[in-house]
């Protein structure tokens, strides 16, 4: 097969970065073209440069629907809107979309499963990562194990001083899988906010907290905390091109796969 | 010198009992009286049984004003009116007052400060335990050599279910201690609530992150997270026993003391 | 069905205490009696008295034999010398044998095996808490999913000051789950001491480490750490009473078994 | 003043290409040489470039004496034979040693302090990053504040898979600032290997574990442990651009010392 041609979004940011690099690194593939947001002073730049990985004569452009036309693929870590709207441009073309955006609303993820419904061949998880996946695993497991009148869950990130939202799309992801495990739905039971007098803690509950500061990449914590022990998972993400490698095994993979909505647990064939 | 004779409040809570069992282990001091609110179904229940730790021959009590009157010392960990109003009594009688209270309001801050103005001898902190103090030390000169233009700083605590407040008293005092490390207020850089879309993380803030679950006694991490380091200074206290000896050691230490109002660095001698 | 009769060794030891607690907190099971060893302070005390649990009515003897005679079954924590001469008392009399002993060596495993096969019940366990068999059971699938090419597996477990063996029965417990996922003979692959020079690594090892301080009751935690991202897995055990909760389970549930030897995933129902 | 002119050893290696990267990004500093041993397959590639920052017109040579000829310094993260080594030539010449090698024995010490005697400005540390350097002033203080009688002091470490030695040379410069803080002798008091029956644990003792595994850069954590209550002092480092970037800011305060033997502790004026 031909190597994929890949498209990067953000190719200036620290994931587009990250995923110029990994791209070149990965028999199979190739960045065709890269894109950053109009008035960017990165436009122009040669892509593989910028990401400190060699020459590609890839020249970063505002130009989205050029760069889309003649690709496989689209790695996008970018903004719930512009995922949106690229999700429609690859159910058209019957691209692979690989969306790693996180912030995503209840509306952002229907229009991403209409496009995918439209012929785009799309994998979307807030969070890219192999052991973040197996972590969502054991975490729906000992959920469904240690029940809520015995062990309380709790659920911990820490991420850099840029990061905007709160909680990350990765903790989102966990208590997912931890509410999945006890048959609840996340929505009514989380608790994102304690300040002040809050009572004692509402008995099956999903708690979150945020730490944000430094570069820290991404950590990420679920507590089960009963009477007298606690059991704690924990993933630590060091490089961002752990996000990247993922990013690009779920675009290999999603390219002969029919047109869809996928998850990175399809990717790693981890079965709940 | 005579046994010093001490009422406990709150008899027949966690703190309480932990309480009445260290004061019945430590020589040179005895329970004189313990103090229930009216009503509650340990009146008349002997303080020491109710402990585990043998007959003391000393009844709960609903009587709060018989139970200080022959008292030299007070043992509160209650709630912020009520430990404002033995403030009031304890200046009338001279008593030491040790205030373990959390919650505590600036008001509130304000009463027991005129009370220990007014003749009682008040150790009051948010923290009892040596190692926690000792830890506000090494906080305030972290924050102090790691300053805000390179390191941020968070503060995580996690306490058990039935804490009704957040953050907890320990976790304001490490942010007292990091604010004076860098000079600046707390009130006005603190950030407590984090959900939804946040922006980045403002230079120089001091963020707070709660946890609640089980039976966890108090564990509380200070982070201060720079480019591509970090340091995290944590306290975990096992054992309420640890905040009980320390209020006993306070009420020694105070009986001796000129009446004013201490904190728990003047009783262990932890110059800042 | 009547009470179950108990007999606790080791009952002025910590373990003991805990024990005698938790047997008069559960319905259905009663202390009938209590054993230390010839000479100790503590024969002739009542073993509730002794375990701030209220008078039992059961003074601690040094009489083995007796105390078996007329029970149904045996809490022991004990030592390996020890247990291998209980277990064999209990296949004689057909009795239940929950062995929580750490330390055991190849030759202690096949005496209790072969007690089993001669009419005991035997549930023996490194650890008889909720928590950590839980998770061996998530140790296990991580195992298996992260393979030894691109995750390294470590152990580390911290215990109190006045533990004699390392690393600890259930560091070790949680080395077999993690040798079962990766189909490899922990014996073979464990790295039990570091010091010096070590050379690099050995792809496929597991490796221990082991801390020791204070009170701690137990924390564990294993480590799977690829290129750029870490999963880690933690147990905090902060009251010995959830070992004695679970060795007084055990009890109950292998009084209605076959003769044999038993495991606390089978007593909990954890199947791998 | 002019920029001053430093040499990389082992610049072939990770610390090697992160030290290149981090002489280009600093002003006031250049790469003058770069130096890797005989017969390595780097020789004659640029230097910059195999760091991924560009071209530096710099070919790694295997000619440590003419290396040096011609500069103000040399940073050098290698093996203890050849750190001595070098040492003797900075001594002759005058230069600027910055000596980030681990694994360090008592006579390379001496062979050390002799060249700093003879003419060399060494700065040694076992850790170049700001935040290691705190950590051992917190970490002395604690010491002394938490004396041995109530509190266990344990140091543990972990690093990637290819790390030859252990206890980190951090783990043990930790030691020693513990140690000092205590008034005793490291070197009788450690404990650097617990497997089988180790007895229980001596008090005073301070005890080494050592986890390694995957591409962890370098965690390091003092625990504290006492009856009830534990601190744990953390550092964790993302990225060994921090050790570059201290051993940078070594070389450059260093130039303008009299000969001698330095800390990072000098450098950074941490007083303890």
């Amino acid at each position: 097969m031909d190597a994929i041609k890949l498209v990067i979004l953000g190719a200036a940011g620290r994931m587009g970065r990250a995923l110029a690099k990994v791209v070149a690194e990965t028999p199979g593939a190739r960045v065709s073209a890269a894109v950053e947001r109009a008035g960017s002073i990165a436009l122009g730049t040669d892509c593989g440069e910028l990401a400190g990985a060699g020459h590609f004569g890839v020249a970063i452009t505002g130009d989205l629907d050029a760069a889309l036309k003649d690709a496989d693929g689209v790695l996008d870590f970018t903004a719930p809107a512009s995922s949106v709207a690229v999700a429609a441009v690859a159910a058209r073309l019957g691209l692979v979309h690989v969306v790693g955006t996180t912030g995503l609303g209840a509306a952002d993820h229907a229009a991403i499963a209409a496009a995918a419904a439209g012929g785009a061949r799309i994998v979307q998880s807030g969070n890219m990562s192999l052991g973040v996946n197996l972590l969502a695993v054991l975490v729906e497991q000992a959920a469904k194990a240690l029940g809520p009148d015995a062990f309380d869950l709790e659920i911990l990130e820490m991420h850099h001083r840029h990061k905007v939202d709160a909680p990350s799309g990765t903790a989102l992801l966990l208590g997912e899988a931890a509410a999945a495990g006890r048959g609840i739905d996340l929505a009514t039971q989380a608790v994102r906010v304690r300040d002040g007098h809050t009572g004692a803690r509402p008995p099956g509950a999903i708690g979150f907290a945020t730490l944000r500061g430094g570069s820290v990449v991404g950590d990420h914590t679920v507590v089960l905390a009963g009477e007298g022990e606690r059991i704690e998972l924990t993933h630590r993400a060091d490089d961002r091109a752990i996000f990247a490698r993922g990013a690009v095994r779920a675009a290999l993979w999603a390219r002969s796969q029919p047109p869809g909505l996928y998850s990175m647990r399809d990717v790693l064939g981890l079965a709940r």
